[in-house]
This record gives C-alpha cells, structure tokens and sequence, in this order.
C-alpha cells in the first residue's frame, strides 16, 4: 500500500457517456476525435484511451510528439499533434504512424509527401496555424493532399461573441479560394463548445477535449456533461487554534476566535494552485471548509469550526476536493483560473481509482 | 528522439555546490538533511538523490510514504515521511526503513515502540505538529523515545520578522519541562531560510529544501545559492499580427500596431501557471519577451518585435524560460506566487538534460 493521503477517482463510464453524449450531437458522418493531450488532461492516457476507444473513439489528439509515443503503445488509431513537426523528426512521425499537424510553411515543407497531416489553418487566434494570406500559394505548390483541413475557435465558450461566426467565415473563405481539390478535403473546426454552438461547423470531425472530462463546454446554461473526476484528500490532523494564533506560512491569517482546523495532506505539489490560500474550500458532507492561511506544497489547513448537522471529521477521514458538491468549474473560480487547468495539475502524486459504474 | 519543446536544465555540479554550501554554514556535529519532496522540487529524484549522496546527504526528508518507495530505490540512507503516520501503515514503514514524523497524539499511539521516529512540535504552524500542551502528557507515557525532536519556521524567510525567535523559545522552553530523557534527544528545528538567522538554530540536523535547488532562502539580500535549473522552450511558430488584431483564447488582448509574435510549446499543462497570462516574460539573448494574450493549455504567445542588437529568433530557437535572466524567484512575481510553485510545477513533459559542470 502507498498510503496517499490524496486519491482521484476517474469514472470511465461517465467519461465514455460524455464521448457517446458528444457523438449524438453531431451527424453520422461526422467524427468525434478525443483530445487527450496533457496526459488525458491529467486523468492518465492509460486509463482515458482505453475507455474512449471501447466508446467508440477513432482519432486522438496530443500537442506533442512525446505524448503522441505514449498514445501509441495503447492504441493503433490515428494519432495527431497539434504542435506541428520539428526539423528533422518527420521519420520519426511516420514509423510511428503519428499525423502532425501543420501550422507553418517550414513545417509543410518539412514534411514529406508520404506522411499524412492535417493543415491549420489561423482565423483569428494568432498563436498556431497558417495564415490566411500564406494558405493560396502554399496549396497550389503542395506536394500532396492534407488529409483534413483545420481551424480553433478563440472564444466558442463565450455565447455572446460573434468572434467564432467570423472565424468560420474567415475558414471558408479562405478553403474557396483554393484550388479544387482542397476544396474536397475533410474539415475539422470545432473544440468542445464549438460543438454546442452551431451544427454547421461540425463539418467531417469534432475535437472535444475538456467536455470530455466533465466539464462545462456551455457556461452560460447547465452543464450538459457529467462529471468524471471525483479527488479526495485525507484529514493528517485535527486541531484546535486558540483565539488571535495566526495559521500557516507567513502568518498571513489569524483565527479571532478558538477555531477547529483540520490539515489535510494535499498542496501545490499536488497540483492544488496556491492562489487558493485563504480563499478555496474543501467539502466535508456537502459543508465547505474554507483554507485558512497560505496553500503549502503538501499541506492545507481548513476551517472546520462550523459544520451543522454531520459527523465531525477525523483523522484519517477524507475530505471533498472535486465531486458533487465542488466541480473543476467551482474550484477554478476560487483558484483564479478555469478548468482546464484545475484538470491538467491534478496530482501525479494521488492515487488513482478506476470507476466503471455511475 | 522525443522532439520535446521543452527542456530543463538540470546542473548537478550546482546542486552539490549548494548542498556544500549549506553544510558549510553548520558546525561540524549539524547534519544537513535534504528535503526532497514534490520528486526533488519538480527536478526529479532520481537526479537529485545520487547527486547529493555524492555530495555528503545521509538524510533525506519527503511528505508521503509513497514518495519515500520511490526514494527507496535510489538511496539506503534513512528516509522522513513529513506527513505522519496514516493509520495501519507501520508494517510498511519498517518493512521500507521509512521513519515517520509524528505529528499527532494518534500518530503516536499507532506507532510501535521499534519503529524509529521523529516527534513533531508545532510552535506556531498550526499545520501539522504535537501541541505544546499535549506534548507532556504524551512523552511521559511513550513506549520508546524518537530519534529527533523537530519543529518548523513559519517566517524565516523574513528577516523583519520575529516570530522564529519566538518559536524557538516555545520550543526550547517545551523540550525543558519534558521527562530527562527527551531532553537528550536531538533536534532540528531549521528549513532553508533558518540556516542563515542564526547558528543557536542549528542544532543536531538542518533541514533545507528549496535553497538546495537554487532559491533565495534570504530574499532581503542577494541570493548566495547557485542557479541549479535552466529551462528552455522551442519556438514553434513565428507570425506578424497585424494591428488590431487579437491574440489567444477570448481574444483579451489587442496588438497596437504589427506586431511580431513567437508561439512556443509551453504552458500550463507544463506547469507554467496561467496567472502568467499577458503579464509574465520569456527571454532571448537576455531581453523580455512579453507573453500576449492567455497561458494556453500547451502554447503561449510572445512579443518578439522589440528586440535589439541581437540575431532574430527563429522557428525551432528556445527562448529563456528560467535561467541566467530569469530566476524562479523572478518569474515567481510576475506568476503571483513563490519559487516553490514554479520549481514543483515543472514539466513533466519536459525532457531533462543533464549538466554536471559549472
């Protein structure tokens, strides 16, 4: 036994319904590819890949090639990196069976005519993918065919932008304009929100990562997905802090009254960002118990003064971090942050519990 | 080859110049243990472990059982676990040679009398740690005596503050009324900042874990620890945005005028916070790169357009991430938090390379 004092708990049946639930959003031609880069955005590939494949998942994600290595050995399916192909590692993609997407002229024309890959397209993120304006003159000198033709949304997560309708437009214009063959190659825009906003985007594959792991692609409405990953951090030691004692590092918090606090084994080794200090909270039987004083590197200290109508803690008993009563969303709130990142610092040190029913 | 965009640095011969360092601000009777917990502060313990050994380290200190397994395999020098001893686990720790640090009156009823120990007493965390008043009672009843009596600073990094000297009289005036014998039992009372308040704070064993790795233990003054970790991160895409264009997800910031962007594959799933956002720098040929927009997932944007007097960066260079131009300390600011978090975020998708030279 490793006696963790932190586990997370993955349900791969909420995981696999949140890949079918993303597949019936879109038509039957249409393929939902899984991103799962960042390590399955910190779940584990070996648990992720598995489990998307047995839901029916064909076509995989990561952002780089290193990742692409790990995919590998749990799965024969296409595999695709988004960071585009290194000089010189263009052998390695295609011993490997790796697609590399291609975000720069270097890139295509680093890439020989024998490997397929998949060009992106810019329309307005300004970080990866083809200019628009570059797009025309590089199609009508290539090589060989793309087997897809991509772009990413800025701000799919934002109903009230118009920004992902002129992306698009921007696509497919920018497609038009090309010669005829390009023209007929498939076409893959839409992330996890993208999916939700409008069904002409859809178009041959979707790319929903985050959705996939519970969270809410649609933050103005309810979330439609389910939630798949639980964390749990056990009580080290329960204590009382007298009146006008201050709690944890730098002594940045001081209790006003005698205050029982419970410290539990968890910190920002453990991916729990430290801009949660004196701010986030744990769940103790659906009661939230506020982080008094500064998140150390393996330990938090919480207020568990006030709970009502519960057993109270021990040591040894497991306090709520992810579950039914705080999701990623939540927590990112009081972390300053969004999901994704909650997700992706999940702990490398947590123990981690396979769930295959709900 | 893994074709990462990332690489950390790792110089050995730093690390065990430091080691030195600190063991040179001791007496000759003060062990200096190393903490190195969060895998070595992010480094890696199966870098960190044999480079210290080599350096003089008989003593090594982490937070979970799980970790001290790991550090098993690298080391026969005895192991710390600073997290207690969870419930039913004594049989794994003597079976390991693991000794746990007991925090709590349970941790000390649990533990059996040939299991060697460390008694934790809390002066002032109210963290982890035996109360003052507790303490009595227990060592007057224990079935064997620990090995160490320890305590841990809340503020020794700050030098205007007096609340160390405070805890060291708690302490002092604790272990006085205790039975004779613990009275014998040596101490450790000092982290990494401790070592350099003052020498009456020695005692039998130091602690140092972050100034190991090349933080700033007295940020007051100029940091007399050697840098250890250098990163690095590829440049995978070089574009010009034009004015008025946006850069990122939610489009949140704005390009003035054309404006010349470097897109590198490095981000938060790399453990580069997203606080970082439109704020943070990366360096080439020691000058700012200011990022644009937000930290993605795995991608950040700079502004590469005023650079002066130096080559022009290209796709496939590495810009600075932490190195001679910018410490974890530095980069700490701008990311809102400590070098701590930088240093144990650190890539696990990174390649390390391994320098042992100066």
């Amino acid at each position: 036994m490793i006696h963790s004092p932190n586990r997370i708990i993955i349900n791969t049946s909420a995981l696999q319904g949140n890949y079918k639930f993303l597949t019936s959003k879109v038509g039957q031609t249409c393929q939902t590819a899984a991103v799962v880069k960042a390590n399955g955005y910190g779940l584990g590939v070996d648990v992720v890949i598995p489990a998307l494949e047995q839901a029916g998942a064909k076509f995989f994600y990561v952002a780089h090639f290193a990742e692409a290595l790990t995919v590998r050995e749990l799965t024969s399916a296409p595999i695709a990196v988004l960071g585009g192909l290194p000089r010189g590692a263009a052998d390695d993609y295609r011993h490997n069976r790796i697609v590399p997407v291609l975000n720069t002229a270097e890139d295509i024309a680093g890439c020989p005519a024998d490997l397929p890959a998949i060009w992106h397209i810019d329309t307005g993120m300004n970080r990866l993918g083809l200019s628009v304006n570059e797009v025309s003159a590089l199609a009508s000198q290539a090589k060989s065919l793309p087997i897809l033709m991509m772009t990413h949304f800025t701000s799919s997560d934002d109903a009230e932008s118009s920004h992902a309708t002129e992306q698009v437009r921007k696509f497919d214009d920018c497609i038009a304009g090309l010669p005829k063959p390009f023209q007929l190659i498939p076409q893959s825009i839409c992330n996890s929100s993208g999916i939700f906003r409008n069904e002409n985007w859809h178009r041959a594959q979707t790319r929903p990562g985050v959705a996939l792991y519970g969270a809410n692609p649609t933050p103005e409405t309810k979330n439609p997905m389910s939630p798949v990953v639980t964390m749990e951090t056990r009580i080290l030691q329960i204590r009382t802090a007298r009146a006008g004692e201050t709690v944890g590092y730098n002594q940045t918090e001081t209790v006003e009254k005698d205050t029982l606090l419970a410290t539990v084994g968890l910190g920002y080794a453990d991916g729990f960002l430290r801009s949660g200090s004196s701010r986030a909270k744990l769940y103790w039987h659906g009661q939230p118990c506020k982080i008094m004083g500064r998140v150390s590197m393996d330990l938090i200290v919480v207020d568990i003064n006030n709970l009502k109508n519960c057993p109270s803690p021990k040591q040894g008993d497991w306090l709520e971090v992810l579950g039914n009563h705080q999701s990623a969303d939540q927590l990112a709130i009081d972390l300053g942050t969004i999901s994704y990142e909650v997700l992706t610092s999940l702990s490398h040190r947590a123990e981690r519990v396979i769930r295959t029913t709900h």
